[in-house]
This record gives C-alpha cells, structure tokens and sequence, in this order.
C-alpha cells in the first residue's frame, strides 16, 4: 500500500552492518500522506475551502521544516532494534509515529513562541507574527496538537497496543506541559530570584520540557512498532533516555554561550534573556561571594558590559572545563549502562548517542 | 469510596418520578478529590510547590467558576437513562466525566479569551488578564488539557468503554477546534466579508464550536457510565444533541441583541465585533437591496448610530418573530424525533430540552 515510502537497502555500509536507509525524503512523503488525509478527515467532512486552505497552509508551515531529527529517529531506532529487518509497512508505521512526534513538537514550538515573545523560528518569522495569522494560532497549535489522536486512531487503533500509545502522547503531552510551567516559575518574565536556579530544580526543568518527548518518546514509539511493550524494556529505555535528553539539554545551554554562532545559526541569548542555564548553575555553586554578586547584579540584564561581566566570572570558574569534564562522564556512564543492561540491543541506544556525542549543533 | 459525594432520595418529586439528587455541592466535592490528585499524581512527583501552587491556583481559577450546566448534566443523563436506579458509583463516575467536560470548556475558554482579547469570564478578569499570568496562560490551557487525560486514565481506564471514551474525547476537541477555525476564517478580525455569512456556514460553525462539546459529549458520557456503547445509541444521540445544540447557539444570538442585559448578565456586542450571528445571517437572506447596503455599511462598526441601524433592519424585518417561529419550529421537530426514537428513554433528551427551551438566560 505505502511501498514507495521506504528504501531498503542490503549493501554493506556503516560497520558492516546491512542498513534499512529511510531517508528524509521518503520521510516527507509520509507528511503528504498524513496532511491529505487529515483534511479529507470524515470528522471534518465538508468543511469549506478558506478553512481547509488556512489548515493545509498552517501545517504545512509549522510541522516539517525542522531537523526532523526526532521523527526520523523512530525508523532508526526500529531498524536497530530489529537489526534490520523491517517490513515497508513497519517501516511506514514508524514514520507515521515519527511525525505524530514532530506534530508534538509543532505544537509546543508554536505555544512556546507566543509565550517567549519570539522573532523567528527555523529561519522564517514564527507563526503568530504572520500578519493574517496573529493569535489565531492559540487555536492552531491545539488544532497540530488535536491532528496527532486522529493520524492514531487511524493508522494505530486497530493495533493491541494503541491504548498504551495514547497513554504515552498524553503522558508525554503533559510532562512537557509542566517542565514549561516549572520553567516559567523559576524564572518569571521581569523577576531574577537565583535561589530557585539550583542543580534539582535545572534538572526537573530539562527532564520534563526536553528529555521525555525527544529521546524517551522516539523509543517507545520504535518499541511499540517493534512489537515490546514490556514494562522491563519501557523503564530500561526511560533511565538512557531521560539521562540523554539532560545531556542534550546542558550541551544546548553550553552551545548558547560557547558555540560558534555561524555553525549553531543564531547568537545565543541566555544570559541576558534570564535563563535558568546550566552554566548559570554551575556558575551558582562553584562562585565565592565577589563572582556571585556579580551574577546577582548582572545576570538577565540585556546590556552588553553585564553579559560580558557573566561571561567573565564563566572564564574565572572554568566552567568550559567543568562542561567538558560532565560531558565525558556522561559519556561513560551511558555507555557503560547501555553495555550493563540486556533488555535491548545497544544499537538501539549508542547509534541515538552517536548523533549528539560532542556535538557542535 | 466515595460515598460522601452523593444524595439519593427516593421521595416522589418533578412529575412523580422518583428523583436522584445530585447537587451542586456534591458535584464540587467531586472536583476537590480530582484536584488533588492531579496536584500529587506520580508522573509529576516531587514538583517543587511554587510550581504546584501556581497549578492548584490556575485550576481553581479556571474550572469550577462557570454554571457548570454541561457537567451537572452528566449525572442527571444517567439518572433518565436508568430511571433513578444509579449506584453510588456510577454518580461518581458520571460526576468524574462531568468535570472532564468541564476541564475541557475552562481550556477552550480560556484559549479563547486570548485570541477575542476579551477583558472579563465569569464575573473576574480573565485569566490571561492576571498580572502574573500573562501569555503563561498559552502553556496553562495546554495543562488543563492534559489533566482531562490523566483523570480519565486514573478513573477509567480499566474500563471496557476506556478506548471509546478517548476517542470521543480527542474527536470532540478536534470538532471544537475547526468550529473555532471555521469562526475565524470567516469573519477574520478587521476584514468584512459578508458573502461568507451564509445559513450553512453559520450552522456548521455552531455545530462544531458548541453542540458537540456542550450537548453529545454530556450524552455520551452519561451513556458509557450507564454501560450503554451501541453505535445505534450514539447516532440517534447525536442526531438530537446537534439539533438541540444548534437551538442553544441560536437563542445565544437571539439573546445577544434582544435579551435583557440585566439577567442575561452581559451587554450583547455581536453587532459591533463583526460576528457570524444567526440574527445577520437572517438579516443577510431577507434583506432588499437598501438594507442589504445598510447592513455591508454599517456591520461590525463599533458606534452608537451604526448598530442602532443594524437593528432598526433587524426590526423592519421582524426578526424578533422570525426567531420565535424558529423556535417553535425547532422545538417541535425535536419533541417529534424524541418520541419516535426507541433506542433511549425520552427523559434523557426531554430533560435537556426543557432546561434551554424558552430560556431568558
């Protein structure tokens, strides 16, 4: 039915092993397929063409123009954890999930933009500063949000495990909800309270906002795909998957103020924007009390002497070494966890590290 | 369990049938016990409390404060559908679903407060209108959202009916969201296009943005609680709800203009914000050529002397009886389809009914 939706190759490439190739392109074609029949929904049946239109445009603007990096991770993972083997239909069930995850992220991503006030995102203006969008895209991001239970009851609702998959979107739905919320709390627009940046509270935030939907949701989407729904093999992949998303996470904070900005494509802006950051953390704990009245006066202004005063107590605490030093024992500990447990195949896992193992990007 | 949440009485009242009470009261204990569970759920354990704190303030804010008509009617549906024989149980389970449907509308309502820039709901600013909230109200919706799942998941789902429950769930917000879209797209802040007001439109944007949530979901809720789940039911249920919701809708114009202010609570401003009103789209089939020109000069001008025009052709075409001839019409044909249907007691519909018919408020 969708065979021309996946490549599958048996050449030998990427240490020997043979490689099922899903590429971006056979990727987007699975988008086509899901937006055409999203609005064709019989749910919608009728609906006249200036909503139809403004659908498919909002869409089309919003869902596919990131890395992609979450939803082409499911196909991967299920190619790993099958060495292999995988049905075009498998394949395609896959990339399916893999876009209902890149809908998830559309629809925080919208939100969030409105929320932070945002000029552009992934190199066009954000979708509520489209003039004849504006805060109709309060109601677009719950519309991207709304589209993903009905690409699943679709293409998953006959499956035995579709109940536990709307148990994880939701699930997955409202953990990034909070790790949001805990991290508008932190840090209120207009208020600097530092006592609440402390290594728990940082790590609750990039845990819930970041780590569930980016590396633990991919998993279990490729694990379902895959046929396991253990709840052994679930909590293996959530103690990896959560302890990537962090160190995702902390390397973005590290990137925003180290980073070339030509190679990351923005300049970053955490510390006058009042970001609850890893380094900022870091900075709180290690910083006598010289350094940290530094940090309390001029942390979150946005003048160019207080940021390079901030910068300057990072330099003094060497925070590029302290970054350094957590990122190889991240490194290591995930390795060795990946090698200690059996549950699944380690491909799984160090193939999803490999791509984000001292990255620069 | 729960056995404090409920009254049964079984004394003879309302037209001789015995009469399961369900007050108010018991309904906002109903309310309490989700709250607090929600606030000490495990998938958020160890939040720390100004997050907590912020999230019981917001629901507190958000949820209980309206009529609760639509979650109240959940209880009492079951109560027809049963004849007065509910278990202390089921009236909790019913009262649980209630407030799911209640969770739902503060959602929807508070998105669209943002997106009307509307200044007070229910008697107090709305949300987004609080200082400290502000455009956080973008993520806070997307919370009271996700909490719908998470009571669902705690209190159903073991339950046979727990997948059909979801998908009427998810099918409903997504009905609800392109009925706000349709109301968008067709009459888009600033511009007037009076060529899209058209009797389908109109109804098709009162179907989606009101009858599914305020009238089929409370049925269908009250349905799977009495252990009813035929596709038989739910169709003839949802042919009556629509028709009846439509009805609602159209009161809610009619009232808008020619209802008293003082019980109504509210000045009517349908006129002067440009709305898709069941009263223009009347106005709009009926007019001659001069007060079709009136109406395209004067519509959506936010000034004494134009609405005092618009409703000086709203008078000259006698839409006050246009309106009741509706009514009437309307009733009758519903009062018909009751009796005729087999599938349901009459009193589950008949119930409803006579709460919205003729209605001042």
């Amino acid at each position: 039915m969708y065979v021309d939706t996946v490549t599958i190759t048996d050449g030998q490439q990427n240490n020997g092993a043979s490689k099922v190739v899903n590429t971006k392109q056979d990727f987007m074609k699975v988008y086509r397929v899901l937006t055409d029949e999203l609005l064709s929904d019989e749910l919608i049946a009728g609906q006249p063409s200036f909503s139809a239109e403004y659908m498919r445009k909002m869409l089309d603007y919003n869902v596919p123009g990131g890395k992609l990096n979450r939803g082409l991770a499911v196909g991967d993972i299920l190619g790993h954890l099958q060495h292999d083997e995988v049905t075009e239909q498998q394949m395609f069930e896959a990339n399916v999930l893999g876009w209902c995850i890149e809908w998830l992220q559309a629809f925080f991503l919208v939100a969030d933009d409105i929320m932070d006030n945002s000029i552009t995102r992934r190199g066009q203006p954000c979708w509520y500063r489209v003039p004849e969008v504006g805060l109709v895209a309060c109601n677009d991001y719950i519309i991207l949000e709304s589209c993903i239970y009905r690409i699943l009851k679709k293409h998953f609702g006959q499956k035995p495990y579709y109940g536990l998959l709307l148990d994880f979107f939701h699930e997955t739905t409202h953990q990034t909800a909070h790790g949001q919320l805990l991290d508008i709390t932190t840090a209120p627009i207009g208020t600097v309270d530092l006592s609440k940046y402390t290594e728990d509270t940082y790590m609750r935030i990039v845990t819930f906002k970041t780590a569930f939907y980016s590396f633990y949701l991919p998993v279990v989407c490729g694990l379902l795909v895959g046929g396991i729904s253990s709840d052994t093999a679930f909590s293996t992949a959530k103690e990896i998957c959560i302890q990537m998303g962090q160190y995702f996470q902390i390397q973005d904070d590290y990137l925003d103020c180290y980073g070339n900005p030509e190679v990351i494509g923005k300049v970053g802006t955490d510390i006058q924007d009042n970001k609850c950051s890893w380094l900022v953390v870091q900075a709180l704990k290690r910083a006598n009390e010289a350094q940290l009245n530094i940090i309390k006066e001029h942390y979150g202004k946005d003048n160019e002497a207080s940021i390079q005063k901030i910068k300057d107590v990072y330099v003094e605490l060497d925070l590029e070494r302290v970054f350094k030093e957590y990122e190889q024992a991240s490194y290591e500990k995930l390795s060795a966890e990946i090698s200690a447990q059996k549950e699944l195949p380690a491909e799984v896992f160090t193939a999803l590290l490999k791509k984000i193992y001292k990255r620069q990007k």
